[in-house]
């Protein structure tokens, strides 16, 4: 029987045959290696942080006592410790290449579009598409891309709900970086109202995600792998805007889930590769890691934070109007026959975009240029709209500082376009947002910040100029003197603004002040984003991405939701009063064919493994995934093992009968140290608990013996209750 | 009987014949209430964050059910959710107040030595300490002053630790904070080679702390005043830099131990109340935020990162040296007679500094202003000595635009000065931080970057200067172009050695950039305190901070060491083999008198609760302050409590013969959810379980049995001998 066995395993008999080790001890050995696959997860199902972090340390610990041995091992294990650094390299290089060749790109595209699409203006989008197509596919028949665009959801959500430990295949797959690129020239040259940094985040997770298959440290443990995309995400934020700080605060503030400080320390360095990348690329042709870069020449004054923080209520209420109307716009697509349509609805959109947008000069140029204009001081040389200022032909003027001067017809007209457009953006960015093509939200959500803010500024301005006599402008506001930059007032209110939809603070201002280089400025940037916070979140404690994570049924566990009610673990663990008793192993008195049964009968992730049916003792916990995979083994590979044979959690074998077939060892499998709970603990700590650990599952106990389970659905299942919503409408997969 | 227990409570009673309530249930209830007292911690004791956190959340409940019964209530509820930001409010105005009268006074004073105690300059401290002693105090006998500073230990080592969860009492009291005010500006007008950032980030949480008093939610729940005081070390960093951001990140980054979002954003706004506060003072006079303002006019160029580098590798290298020297000493002043003369140290080490930095510019003036000089760009009209070239009479120069001239004999004479104020810095500062006086270290440490930045600098500018036609020059470097800014170095030198000494790396390039206004300078900067954080890495991990909380032996878990040893749960827990059992209750079989033993013949905590000593199933943790309060209180109160009665922690007493003594009921105190882990679990989840929960101690079981305890202490001292350090060096209190 012996001989037989090794026949049926040649691995084990060509090692055992040709070392010196004791036979049967190596055999044992080999079984207990871990199968090919087991600890992977299956699609649309959470990891297991604590687990995914334990299993890095094990390879760590491996790596580490192995490099002692050799030079070749030790040089290894540099290489190991090195890896996350070369990956952080790769995906900044990558990142702002990409961000450089997009930049690039859209530049080429919208004058493409003027020169060539203008004739056909309305239709643009899909000619640019089939030109694309004859360039780039093989399938002529159809245009691919836009077939492809429909696969492509909102990027920011997504990305979140990956972060924090959920397991969506093929969304950062090579493919999806290849497309998502091109379409991304498609959509920002188009002149839709979106922005780029959205999709450039989910890009350059598509980098971290492709790099860090590449090494092994990465691509077999599912935290390891969170952390680079996280650090990916900063990347993303960084090429976006120029701003590599405001990325890693932006990673750190809203997208990411699990954040060490070594992350912290690594997303830095991705960012500044990126950053430094797309800098030396240099799209913008400027030399400038900034996107807006202004200079104002006379400071703010106190009475000035009256406005700022008036900007601030604006940009709240603007952040509850847009989550509001962009979710139900959202929610009808998603439940009625709207949502059949998706190709037709970007065609419509971008119809109507064209049309409407075209004919006011501030909805005609592009976003970014918008607001580039709009944060601008009016300098002596000012040839714009906005600057046409009445000057007085008796004063001689230094180059910088002009001082306040009243407004020219000029100014008077672009005050109603900007009025208009401001209308116009608002109502377009609510429709387009969410639609499947690849958005961003800054840049819109500024462009509506700025556009208000600038008209405020100017009314102040020419208040200020028309009565020098009031108290207010008095002390700071004489005759000749410089004193309201209608500029300033757009930057913050395009902070405002971003900030009521994002509900960002710290790393919105970082963002801004990156963007702006305006240091000096950084106390209004603060007060409107502070006030806009309040506000919005008077309104609603969701921004947009938990909005849209929400309304799409993740299973995200916000950091940021706090659980206030005073229920008990034991009113949240299954099974509940009257259910059937929780489904669970004993350690050693289950058949092979029990235990396929029960795994046929169930669809759970995984069993408890109790000392017996009577004492509910709780001695571990057994993943379901692993135990198919063991049992499957076994049966090809282990002699005697068949459906009556017993299997056992134990260190030793029971005593069986004499006559009773091979018992079937399953310890390696069993985790022996599962997370539990008493039911007595209160559901806040429960779900501190889940969030700051990353759990799965928990297991509740009173005094010693297991009463039921707790898993992370059930833990959004129970909040959304709470929180009076259904809680059958937290999907999941 | 009932009457006369009814007599020996007079709350009680009035209660009960005032109401409409059922007497006995009543009374019941009452004395389920929680005791005064109960539930505080001792000092040097470390606090539960979930038990805290559980806390706040149960208090929070009740003021909202509370808020639906009337207005007043309802007004109450309000004032309760705003007070987190009045506190914020508070503390911004007072941190920002007090930075700025102290750098008034600091200038005042620095005149005042000047001008009066030039004569005497040695001794100037001990005067200025005798003069503010007749002005302020009462005790003319001695010098109060000198006598407290021995009393004021570092500050930055002690806050991390008390954010950590420690608890140290009057080390945030209201005389620390009048003392630390006054103290601090002595010493920084003293001339000492230390910076006034870390004293202030004390004065701050000092301030938060005393708000914080005020406001009973913040009071009475240690895990909340924890918050308060990592948003008022924002505020510090804030104020002692002008650096709101940057001071976020700080507590971030370096402080905080548990930063929820929430506070991150108070702290936002407690940094930028401090700021605008401090800026509406205006101690320097220029209206601006930044304390080193800087402007270059030309960019740099990619062959400069090598210098660059290079400077980070020298911030490395004097972060190493610095921290190592400066514990040797700190040790050495622990364990010998040297530690009994702090206010001789002091005095020696003044006039060493007084008589060596007087003779040379750089160490006379102060750091400050020293560091000012260094990263200033040479404009056209600039008179200082490094600014001494030799300009070329027959061009004719723009105002901003001055091309690389040749260096004059004032460069030279500065470079030999600045080496010379290089070493003695170095020397110095080593030997002045850690002395019984509060210190910072910032600005020395960016003082010894600085002055090794301007040198390389110069230098570099020099090389191309004389060596245009150098391939690497060929490229960037023409003559008559304004190539190299050796101001630029200095500024990066100073981020390197900053870097090097306090490991930031993010919050590091965001204070150098809000200090310096240089934005287009991020990659230089980032480029240096990466490489300088590298270096340093490479020779150890602790940063100075994590140096002096483990030279002082308090016990903190640091979020950024990483645990990768194998050892398991079983390997640390109590009681260890041979030792004798835990100490635990059982639920309805122990009287009163042999809990009083057990407590007076042990010091633990507390005390797991089990069904019996045969079976060891736990059923809850009993805290040892709320034994003793609670058979204090029953002692005196209740009836018929004598030394035999039976303790009981069951809903229902148990069964007892019919003469024996009323037993105690004491649930209430037992807390029904203690943590658990099985003996089988890896000591790294026990530690990420530890650190990311805030555990105080934590019950170790085997299949529902109990088998030992982990504490704090206990992880600390393991991860200790794990790295081969003395256990026993954490002494804790």
């Amino acid at each position: 029987m012996r001989h037989c066995r090794w026949t049926s395993l040649p691995g084990v008999t060509s090692m055992v045959s040709s070392g010196a080790m004791s036979a049967s001890g190596n055999l044992m050995d080999f079984l207990d290696e871990p199968f090919p696959d087991v600890g992977t997860y299956e699609d649309f199902h959470t990891i297991d942080w604590l687990r995914e972090k334990s299993r890095d340390t094990d390879r760590h610990r491996k790596i580490t006592s192995k490099s002692k041995e050799s030079i070749w091992e030790f040089i290894k294990s540099l290489l190991d410790a090195w890896s996350g650094w070369v990956v952080m390299l790769l995906i900044g290089l990558l990142a702002g290449t990409l961000a450089g060749v997009i930049d690039l790109a859209v530049d080429w595209m919208t004058d493409l579009k003027e020169g060539v699409c203008l004739s056909a203006f309305w239709y643009s989008h899909e000619q640019c598409c089939w030109t694309s197509n004859e360039t780039t596919f093989e399938d002529r028949d159809k245009c691919p891309l836009w077939q492809k665009w429909s696969e492509l959801l909102l990027s920011q959500s997504e990305i979140k709900t990956i972060l924090s430990g959920f397991i969506i295949r093929g969304y950062l797959g090579k493919w999806t970086l290849l497309i998502k690129t091109v379409t991304l020239v498609l959509v920002v040259s188009s002149g839709l109202s979106l922005g780029k940094e959205g999709p450039l985040v989910h890009v350059a997770c598509c980098c971290g995600n492709f790099f860090s298959s590449l090494f092994s440290k990465y691509s077999k443990n599912e935290g390891k792998r969170r952390e680079v995309l996280s650090a990916a995400a900063a990347a993303g934020v960084s090429v976006a805007f120029g701003a590599p700080i405001g990325g890693v605060l932006f990673s750190l503030e809203e997208v990411s889930y699990y954040f060490p400080l070594k992350t912290l320390w690594r997303s830095f360095f991705a960012a500044l590769v990126a950053a430094f990348t797309l800098r030396s690329i240099n799209p913008f042709g400027n030399s400038r890691l900034v996107l807006f870069y202004v200079e104002y020449h006379t400071p703010w004054y106190m009475a000035e934070l009256f406005p700022f923080i008036l900007l601030g209520v604006f940009g709240g209420l603007w952040g509850t109007l847009f989550t509001r109307c962009n979710i139900a716009w959202c929610r009808r697509r998603k439940t009625t026959r709207l949502g059949k349509y998706p190709v037709l609805e970007v065609i419509v959109v971008t119809a109507i975009t064209a049309i409407i947008a075209y004919p006011n000069p501030y909805t005609r140029q592009s976003t970014s240029e918008l607001i580039s204009e709009l944060f601008n001081d009016c300098g002596a040389l000012e040839s714009s709209q906005l600057c046409d200022y009445i000057n007085d032909p008796n004063m001689t003027r230094p180059v910088d500082d002009i001082p306040d001067r009243p407004a020219g017809v000029g100014v008077y007209t672009a005050m109603w376009q900007l009025a208009l457009a401001l209308i116009f953006k608002i109502v377009i960015t609510i429709f387009t947002f969410g639609m499947k093509i690849p958005s961003g939200l800054f840049i819109p959500s500024m462009a509506v910040g700025a556009m208000a803010g600038r008209m405020v500024g100017i009314g102040v301005e020419q208040l200020a100029y028309h009565h020098h006599d009031w108290i207010i402008f008095r002390n700071w506001c004489r005759p000749g003197a410089d004193c309201v930059t209608p500029g300033l007032y757009a930057m913050v209110g395009a902070a405002a603004c971003l900030g009521g939809v994002t509900r960002m603070t710290v790393s919105l201002v970082v963002i801004m002040f990156e963007l702006t280089g305006g240091l000096e400025y950084i106390v209004p940037l603060m007060a409107a984003a502070v006030t806009s916070k309040w506000v919005a979140d008077a309104f609603g404690k969701e921004g947009i991405y938990e909005a849209h994570i929400h309304l799409n049924g993740y299973p995200f566990l916000d950091v940021k939701d706090e659980f206030t009610h005073r229920t008990l673990a034991t009113d949240v663990m299954r099974p509940r009063r009257g259910e059937p008793p929780l489904s669970v192993l004993t350690q050693d008195s289950m058949t092979v064919e029990d235990v396929e049964t029960l795994i046929k009968e169930t669809d759970y992730n995984g069993f408890p493994v109790v000392v017996s049916r009577d004492s509910e003792r709780l001695i571990g916990f057994a993943q379901r995934r692993e135990l198919i995979l063991a049992i499957k083994n076994a049966r090809q590979r282990q002699e005697g093992i068949v459906s009556n044979s017993i299997m056992y959690f134990t260190e030793e074998p029971p005593e069986l009968p004499a006559n009773s077939p091979h018992p079937l060892k399953l310890r390696r499998i069993l985790n022996l140290s599962p997370f539990t709970v008493t039911d007595h603990t209160p559901m806040e700590t429960v779900v501190d608990i889940f969030r700051k650990l990353g759990l799965r599952q928990c297991l509740v106990t009173r005094s010693g013996r297991l009463l039921g389970i707790i898993t992370k659905k059930d833990v959004l299942r129970h909040m959304a209750q709470m929180a009076n919503q259904d809680p059958e409408s937290i999907m999941f997969n």
